[in-house]
């Protein structure tokens, strides 16, 4: 089997910056490289991500199958407990892999994953308990820390939902921990309470943590397999971290979006034509966003999904303020087959469209879609996948956090940590009067 | 029933835009309302959406609740075919009402509402065809033309579905037009086919169409109130319509809105601490993206609902590019409890909690977020509702909407038309050798 590398096309950027200028960048991002692979640029302790795909053991991988097993067989509903770092991920995979409708579709054995932990919306959680009170579950706590407000609120009302549910021995084997080695509140309860629990490394910050079981867990258990995810991001671990500028799509990526950054286009929309890939863009806008915004500088995430959204924002792209970059990511081909009937009266004029299948037609709106608006003024950069799976995602992944690096390193900032996401929290803690 | 106001709170961007600036653009703002009340702008064939709430009569609503309670009981499932204005406002309020989880949690006699016409994704309507192979359903088709491609190609795949699945007879009792009152494809099916029909008037665009049967069919097949919905809006209507700045927060929000662009503020971000409120973003993405982002200008319309994004762009809004003013929906009350059981360990540090509900930790958030961002270069502005609901949220709609068109004039451009949401369909077609 042939598998082609994704593909990073920067044909439609070619009229908005000089074959010089990106030289110049390409260069810079090969000397980011060396930085990073020589661990010697700001942050170089939370450097364990760029090893992971090669790092994971065998056994890890089948630890967490043999745990999704055990579970899948007395779980309808999973429920996935993190916030930010600790929830996008697996989300980001699971959702691009089962489309928006599969809840109601019957799936085959594994659990409807759910989400919380990753908001403090009342009404959410009176809803939540509903849907456990009528279904078998399981759980997964994911925190560094244990004690991270939206977590461990959640994580409280929960345990006690599933001990009064299955009463207390019962409960320890339905929750999984997944946390830190040896320190904080959750790998305490963890210890006292006998939880099968999985490790978060030191060394890998929570926006690049979903190839640890961080994400494997949660995408194992809705029937997703881990073993191509790591398959595909070892293949692009190879490539971006050994490859100089010119064969290595994640060097580009930095490059030119740096470059374009540079000429004051400040923000950079992530678009699509699947909108089975909206949480890949969550977790694209947490790595680049979170990586990248700090000192007053940073190009600015944003996302669409299209052909939906060329009907609400499309107006914007076309002719508003000339600020965006867009950089749309691009599926060769689409699993399952529609037709679109004949009809003879043809009154919507749509006839001509009945031999072409539904993707082909997508594509022609993803191609005019890119001429369009890079007519209008906005460079556009494309990353191309064959096809939409563990294997792809699994580069796309890796693709995104080594770019992500790299592009940090050029802005001149510490990429990998996140000061200033403690700033309402010191307020909401004044506020509620903790002491 | 005292029913209080949406208020519009500017507390925290004082620091960023002094008084002279802001009585400049509030004398502005008045003057665009005299332009709107007199008709004298630009787009004026297209300002019905400003009468809606006063023209709409009771028998209109009354033949909307029966078609409502003929489907309900025969339909599990009832699709709504639109794009873009056609599509957003009913999906905005039914989501804003519902929550995300509601299709796991039965609901009293209403269908499931589901969505199509809005995107060309294969797995999407293959998955589609799979649910209403297993569920009885009823459709409504929203389309001025009928010809738009999108929901085109839907309605031939799933009319054929359902005349396959009932028979011609039954399928035209199960499906709604809702289209050009005189011509057009779609207006010439439903005349030959004789389905039950509504008009969409000819001077209200779609993204001001919410208050027609556009919205209010799907809104009310969906089990809400459509006649709050309209009592609300129609409050809203007497008061932003009537009353100068001081005491109109229609046109306040259109002044400071564009007294910060003028500082340098491009992009606005909608953030909410309620997840339902997801859907409404992104109808007010289209509302003021379609209005504004033209001739090179406009503000940039971005979205976030906290505190799950403070996990993720966050930091971004802390200490990124200060380029962003943030506009907060804030709802004072929720529906349902939620209790935080105790911990005698404590060892997650959250005991403190326990007394409050989740609803006020959320506010505690919410107040500690808005200082935050004031403190790090963003100015706040906040939208303020007691509870959310269908009252409310017509108020919101309408808030929304008048502020738009103040705007729009306001920023110099015909708030009312969208002449570049053609350009990727004309390359489109090109590609697909559309005659």
């Amino acid at each position: 089997m042939v598998l082609k590398d994704l593909f990073f096309n920067t044909e439609s950027t070619e009229i908005f910056v000089n074959r010089e200028d990106i030289n110049n960048f390409l260069n810079q991002a090969e000397a980011a490289q060396r930085v990073l692979s020589t661990h010697q640029g700001a942050g170089h302790d939370f450097l364990g991500w760029e090893s992971l795909p090669s790092d994971i053991e065998d056994w890890t991988l089948q630890r967490i199958q043999n745990d999704v097993q055990r579970l899948s067989t007395r779980c309808e509903v999973f429920v996935v407990i993190g916030i930010g770092g600790s929830y996008l991920g697996a989300r980001a995979v699971i959702e691009a892999l089962q489309s928006e409708l599969s809840h109601l579709i019957p799936h085959g054995g594994h659990p409807l994953v759910l989400y919380a932990g990753h908001t403090l919306d009342e009404d959410y959680y009176a809803q939540l308990l509903s849907v456990l009170d009528s279904h078998d579950y399981g759980v997964a706590v994911i925190s560094k820390s244990g004690t991270t407000t939206e977590p461990a609120v959640a994580f409280r009302i929960i345990k006690h939902h599933l001990e009064q549910k299955y009463g207390k021995d019962e409960a320890q084997q339905r929750i999984i921990a997944i946390t830190d080695a040896h320190k904080g509140a959750l790998h305490t309860i963890a210890e006292q309470e006998h939880y099968t629990s999985y490790v978060i490394p030191d060394n890998v910050g929570g926006r690049f943590s979903v190839l640890t079981p961080v994400g494997l867990l949660p995408i194992a258990m809705a029937g997703y397999n881990i073993t191509k995810l790591i398959e595909g991001a070892r293949h692009a671990q190879h490539i971006y971290r050994n490859s100089p500028a010119g064969g290595n799509a994640a060097l580009q990526y930095a490059a030119y979006r740096n470059a374009l950054y540079n000429k004051g286009f400040k923000v950079e929309m992530l678009t699509n034509f699947t909108p089975a890939l909206r949480y890949f863009s969550e977790w694209w806008k947490q790595l680049y966003g979170e990586s990248e915004g700090k000192e007053g500088k940073g190009i600015l995430p944003h996302s669409l999904s299209f052909t939906t959204d060329l009907h609400s924002m499309g107006q914007y792209m076309q002719e508003g303020e000339r600020h965006i970059m867009e950089t749309v990511i691009s599926i060769a081909k689409g699993k399952q087959h529609v037709g679109i009937p004949m009809d003879n009266q043809n009154l919507d004029g749509i006839n001509y469209l009945v031999t072409k299948s539904l993707t082909e037609i997508n594509h022609c709106a993803e191609q005019g879609t890119i001429e369009a608006h890079r007519d209008g003024g906005v460079p556009v950069m494309r990353i191309e996948l064959p096809i939409l799976n563990e294997y792809t995602l699994g580069q796309l992944i890796y693709f995104c956090e080594y770019a992500c690096g790299i592009s940090g390193y050029m802005l001149g900032v510490n990429p990998f940590n996140q000061p200033g996401v403690e700033a309402y929290k010191k307020n909401m803690f004044r506020l509620l009067g903790k002491e």
